[in-house]
């Protein structure tokens, strides 16, 4: 299915991710949506293999896309999630990793609320030579590499949906709005955004943007990314406009003043759209706080909103993900 | 399998079933019945497809029945619930079930604590022109549509094994027995008994069933319909008692006195069944409150309780309703 | 696959184990094991039979263990756990059993925190001439077959692997500390071990570990049964050592000093281990509260702990659990 040799056991950040490797999920990616257009929406590349989906941070939405896209491969599936589970029996998160590794997980999938765990779990896996993959679905304020894949793939595909590829975003100018300094999912799209040659222009609040972001990338591409803090700047002829999900516990931390004035100066209306290119789209990793990141007539504009699709985007990528370090082994 | 051709996109009430439709559903799950009692009890005919169970309510039983129903018709299943959901989040029930569409779902069975959800959710998968068909599985004190078609399917089942209809149950009295007023099963068995021309009797205490319930039914139906404050009347010659579970937070709304005097005025006990014909039988949706609506003893007795052949018919049913909307696409 | 017909419906506790089923459960899960060694982990087995997993008592671990079990021999597999239950809702746990018999549930796998309840549902299933299988997953402080199968064939498997059986650990010490009077674990692990001929020491603190259970075996496994209040004699040159988690509330209950001292007297570390045979091993249940039970890097030792191995045994013994229960229909 892949043109190119697939080598990365694990996926755990885009910060080192390579052209042909981008250019080989997006490939994967589309392959697989033709599956899903079929009636049976079935392929067995990974039967008989076990994924193992540890949610230690809760999340519906991402736990369900990676079961549907494990299902869809015909793999087995084992869910853990922390409300039922011996961690509060005292076990540490290796202790679990390792539980699963010792039944027979091939691929585990991995959300936690700290920076780091999934990298963490691949490093024990590998010093035990278990040959496990380790796929992380969002740590911390971290990495979120799935979610920005596809958003990548939702991106490329609506420009040529039949050949998906990087350099469709070359010199696209793409506003991430928000919550900069709390979202794994704006970092991991810096990374590949950026590596489309697309020009990244971060808005948000200076206490939700300190100016050290600029510093996350090396070489070249830190010339493609731009710090505003003001909406304006980052909207001007932008081609494509990603809101972030604003946590409401920032405002008890004191870094936002009240929702109804963050929803003002960052929240995206139809009004300050007139800022952007006339085919601009709105992305949103969801799940959406209406009327505060994104006002509510604009999210179900399918004119102008991609949400929709970054969900679907979503089933085609994890399955791409997946059976590329499933067959990789 | 069939022989009708069924047309009905959505299950959300019995308002507006058709006797053809009700036929259509006991043909089916008879034939599937049949399925059950081989011992490979599955059949492929939703493979690939996806079955979302979204339960904004909890229910094991229901969900349990369901998904038990999908994965012998070979379909992958979704569970959402709202323990682990993102509705804690703040997302909107539509935005939720958008998402699933948007994931791939082709059917979601939907049980929600409001009333009207799940057409609410209809309407909305239909603006959209998706495609999705919805099945209630239950909202608020509105509709039960698929209880009250297990019902139907374990009554005539009762009487013609092979060949369950409706003509069976004409002239049968039926009696209806407890918290009508809150009760989306009697609201649906209303519907599906009077159309197979049985007489429903209910019986509950005024708190319970105010008199505006006989505006329920129009024409001809709602002559079929009768309503007691007491239930002697009720059980007097009746074919079949179905009881109802007491919410016991009705008491604390002062809607009964005690849960002892209730059960001594409209309980079932094996003394007021005496009031019935010889061969009378029991119904219950379940889980029963024991020695509350129902006496512990006839609960436990095969001759009078078909409160097994309900859960049993369950399955049958629910496989027969997933694979006619499945199959109409 | 098994040489020896099994006619046992149920697998409630071992005191009634024969030698006969032991040797069959071990050769069984050596073949299942050679099944989980290929890419493809699954047969047809149990195809179209239906596991109704119901934990009334949570447990992460147990219940992937016996889920993945069950995938691998392609049942269906129904999931029921207390969390989200109409337990709640007033129903008896044998209603809800009866509730999973009426749906179709073939083998019900049953964790519950009370003494009997496998027991006690089984004889009502058998009562119903169900036909139906329970299968004990661990109840109160009784009994954990799968749990002390799982050991045995461990050892069995560690001294030979192409062929584990009861006679490789004839004369072998294996001593068993800590919360004896507590552990389900050790109950069951006395009578496979006495049984496969091995001497079994335990040694735990005399408020855990009372005088009566010696009186557990009868007969002339009784003679291989010895009792310590300290650890030492019972670690003097041991084969194997198996430790038991320490629940932490049995301090609030005053029958312990605190984790501190009770790791000085009762917890295994490296220096305790001078006693016993140059080349013990290690086993524990888990999940493992490090440095009180069991020192962490004992734990770790991959020349030390036979943890892992445990976890690996426990999908293929509970393999050939469901699948002897399940073929003897």
């Amino acid at each position: 299915m892949a043109t190119t040799t697939w080598t990365r056991r694990h996926i755990l950040s885009l910060a080192d991710f390579t052209v042909a490797e981008y250019e080989t999920v997006l490939q994967t990616a589309a392959s697989f949506r033709e599956v899903l257009s079929r009636r049976t929406k079935k392929v067995p590349a990974l039967q008989g293999q076990v994924v193992a989906n540890l949610f230690f941070e809760p999340s519906t939405r991402t736990r369900s896309s990676f079961e549907l896209a494990a299902k869809r491969l015909s793999a087995d599936i084992l869910n853990f999630s922390t409300g039922t589970s011996s961690l509060t029996k005292g076990e540490t998160i290796l202790d679990t990793a390792k539980t699963y590794l010792a039944m027979g997980a091939d691929i585990m999938v991995i959300r936690h609320q700290h920076s780091g765990v999934p990298q963490a779990i691949a490093l024990e896996m590998d010093r035990l030579e278990s040959g496990v993959s380790i796929l992380n679905a969002g740590d911390g304020q971290h990495q979120h590499p799935s979610q920005a894949l596809l958003d990548l793939f939702t991106l490329t595909s609506l420009l040529d949906t039949d050949n998906p590829r990087l350099e469709l975003l070359s010199g696209k100018k793409i506003a991430i709005v928000g919550d900069i300094l709390h979202s794994r999912v704006a970092r991991s799209n810096i990374y590949s955004l950026t590596a489309a040659g697309a020009q990244v222009h971060l808005a948000g609040p200076p206490t939700l943007l300190p100016k050290l972001f600029l510093e996350i990338l090396d070489g070249e591409q830190k010339d493609k990314l731009y710090l505003h803090w003001e909406i304006e700047p980052a909207l001007k002829d932008a081609h494509f406009v990603m809101t972030l999900r604003l946590q409401k516990e920032r405002m008890s931390a004191n870094l936002l003043p009240s929702l109804r004035e963050y929803h003002q100066r960052y929240g995206i209306t139809r009004e300050c759209l007139e800022l952007c290119q006339p085919e601009v789209k709105i992305l949103h990793p969801g799940p959406v706080n209406r009327g505060v990141e994104l006002s509510s007539d604009l999210m179900d504009d399918p004119r102008l909103s991609l949400i929709s699709q970054q969900v679907t985007s979503g089933v085609a990528v994890r399955m791409a993900l997946l059976y590329l370090i499933g067959s990789s082994k």
